[in-house]
């Protein structure tokens, strides 16, 4: 047997481990802070400079980093500017809803590199055929990334229901009427083995969406997404709270009205009974009302609404009123729970939301203990339902911030600069 | 000025870097799985074998890590043990409380080495006095260190209410009616300036103590504590919750009941209003009952109650039923936000926690949407009113397990082999 003493490997594994933690420093850095100088770096990680320059050569060489256009012909002296990257890898995310399946790939800077939609009636199709209908939207995301020499780097998929993540199953789905699919596995069929591809539900992908990165305001995040059912997801120290299952973020089942109304999902009196797309629409309007039609666009209803509330409709203020109140109720049991930096309403909170703060805000105010509502702000998402896609391109990305080391070395092309 | 290439500090800041980092990995990793050979060790971290042998001797210099007694005259030989040492350094922990101030020292291997309490009635004293009381405790906690070669790292004090952490302020302490005390620098008048001072809430202090390093089972905590307030602490991935101005826990103050009883805060309806100790003390006897007097012991007084429940009384067990009831309705909603591994009740929850666990499962099944209520466990502390120190010493020591060489290296002594 070998003595630890005679073992002369060198500790090659070491350094592999050590450029991939301070590639990974190197990077994050870059992402969160801005361009800087190496020197900066060099003195914000506590290395020196000529180690910086090192890490920051070998995540240029993967196409992860450029050097500031500015001061081009001094490459690899203080004062130019490293920066991000983004033409070399792209993270995909997908997202299986009931009316849409969609896709979004971001580029390492966080830029929408290619986006596609196709609305369709889940409850029409069966599982594979709407899984058929997302494979072919990846393919043509990746194909829009093929076209600019962009490799995609992972794929994130969010799907409304509980999410078995280690499995990648979709074990309950209520509104897709799906249970116990294994998702990760169809779309491995559909899709192959090129980079890997993680099931995620999309409450925690929006919430992972509004939480900017080194943003200290933006990183305890609540997000509030509202449609007929309610959801959403919570982001703590900027990493999504999935707790032990991964069934947190189930907001719209807490119950607050004990003698109220029946829910979609069999109890009495849950949240989203009162501030549900469904009970805002009851108060604010009559069967007949077109706001009420169910073949109207929600976008072109919830239009509509806003016009009557900004006339001063006395009804259409009163039912946002109340709904406010109802969503500012629990939105402090959830602050006084998490003390979040914000709460940011999505999906149709976002929609009316402007009508709804001052109620919601109030109830914020007094419901909290600490005070001024432990400085959390109620925000509006400006993503609308492009959150979930957002969110899972951006946890795809997460793994070259993790590990820059994933993305292979780039050919060098003669008299290149780009 | 000095060009990159031209730098030969010889990066000596990044070996620092390097071997803080694994020397921090190496001892987690002894914390969380148990003692093991090197040649496991460097095996689960990716390591030569040579490299983690070097590293396990700057532990054992820091006086972190022993080898194992078994094969001591194998030191530096695959198939020694190597586990963590708990001679050398102790965390302090230190609680406020309404009823009492209370330190623990717990060493690297998370035994208990000092422990004091005593009993007081922080109304009757001014803020001063209460943590001149305090003070003591801590020098007689480190003079017992001492006695013993044990270095203190760090104090952490839990108070009950709001704390700026930066600061080290206690901003809002409704029990204790204490505001904005600036507790770190009272305690630093009295203490100096030999180790670090960090002031926390105890409910996330109390939630730290019930998450187990290394254990998945016990990574997810919700803690609820229970006294005539209702707080508790998050604990998510083995880290505290805090929030963003460190106000997450405040269970106490969200409403259930908004027709309900005016809580001490002054709002109507909150969850402390129904599932507090005088709750169930008013439900479960008449005024002149000896369960409602506050000259008895308040562990006294559950005991009695516990012994009515056991014996079958029928009002006790329709109190702790209903109490139970409203326990698990605010239980399932934070299950419903968190998804935790565990809900562990504490304080007066834990003493009579058996008699309450049918009502609050039962509620915490019917109201959680994921199947089996997601998984979450209730669980009753065994901590007692220890929990608050225990978890405040534990993340005392975290500074160790961050940084090892936060440590000094220890003296050779001649001829030890302890």
């Amino acid at each position: 047997m070998r003595t630890f003493d005679g073992d002369e490997t060198s500790s090659s594994a070491d350094q592999l481990t050590l450029r991939r933690t301070n590639l990974g420093l190197v990077l994050r850095l870059l992402r969160d802070r801005g361009p800087r100088s190496r020197a900066k770096l060099a003195a914000e990680l506590g290395m020196t400079r000529s180690a910086v320059s090192t890490l920051v050569g070998e995540l240029e060489a993967r196409g992860l980093v450029r050097i500031g256009d500015l001061e081009r012909g001094a490459v690899g002296r203080p004062g130019t500017s490293v920066q991000l990257d983004g033409h070399a890898v792209a993270g995909l995310g997908a997202e299986v809803n009931v009316n849409h399946v969609s896709t979004m790939a971001l580029d390492l800077t966080g830029e929408v590199v290619s986006e596609h939609k196709l609305a369709l009636d889940a409850h029409a199709f069966t599982v594979e055929a709407v899984l058929d209908r997302l494979a072919d939207l990846v393919r043509q995301t990746t194909a829009d990334l093929t076209r600019r020499g962009i490799d995609p780097i992972g794929l994130t998929v969010g799907v409304a229901g509980l999410v078995d993540r280690e499995r990648g199953w979709l074990t309950f789905g209520p509104n897709l009427d799906w249970q116990d699919v294994p998702v990760h596995e169809l779309l491995r069929d559909r899709l192959g083995e090129a980079y890997p591809i993680t099931v995620e539900n999309e409450g925690n992908l929006a919430a992972l969406a509004e939480a900017t990165p080194g943003d200290r305001d933006r990183q305890d995040v609540l997000v509030l997404f509202g449609e007929v059912g309610v959801g959403g997801g919570i982001v703590a120290e900027g990493r999504p709270l999935r707790g032990r299952q991964g069934y947190a973020g189930e907001f719209g089942h807490m119950i607050v009205e004990p003698q109220g109304r029946r829910c979609g999902c069999g109890r009495v009196g849950c949240w989203e009974t009162v501030v549900g797309l469904r009970a805002l629409l009851d108060l604010a309007a009559d069967p007949d009302d077109q706001v009420r039609d169910p073949a109207m666009a929600i976008d072109e209803r919830l239009a509509e609404l806003n016009r009557r509330a900004s006339l001063g409709d006395t009804r259409t203020l009163d039912a946002l009123a109340q709904v406010g109140g109802w969503l500012g109720l629990g939105a402090a049991m959830l602050a006084n729970a998490l003390n979040p930096a914000a709460i940011v309403l999505s999906g149709y909170f976002a929609a009316v939301g402007e009508h709804m703060r001052p109620a919601i805000e109030s109830r914020l105010r007094d419901g909290v203990l600490a005070p001024d509502a432990g400085g959390t702000r109620v925000e509006l998402s400006t993503l609308g339902f492009t959150a979930a896609v957002r969110g899972g391109a951006g946890l795809s990305l997460d793994r070259v911030f993790a590990d820059p080391t994933s993305v292979e070395r780039r050919p060098v092309a003669a008299g290149a600069t780009r």
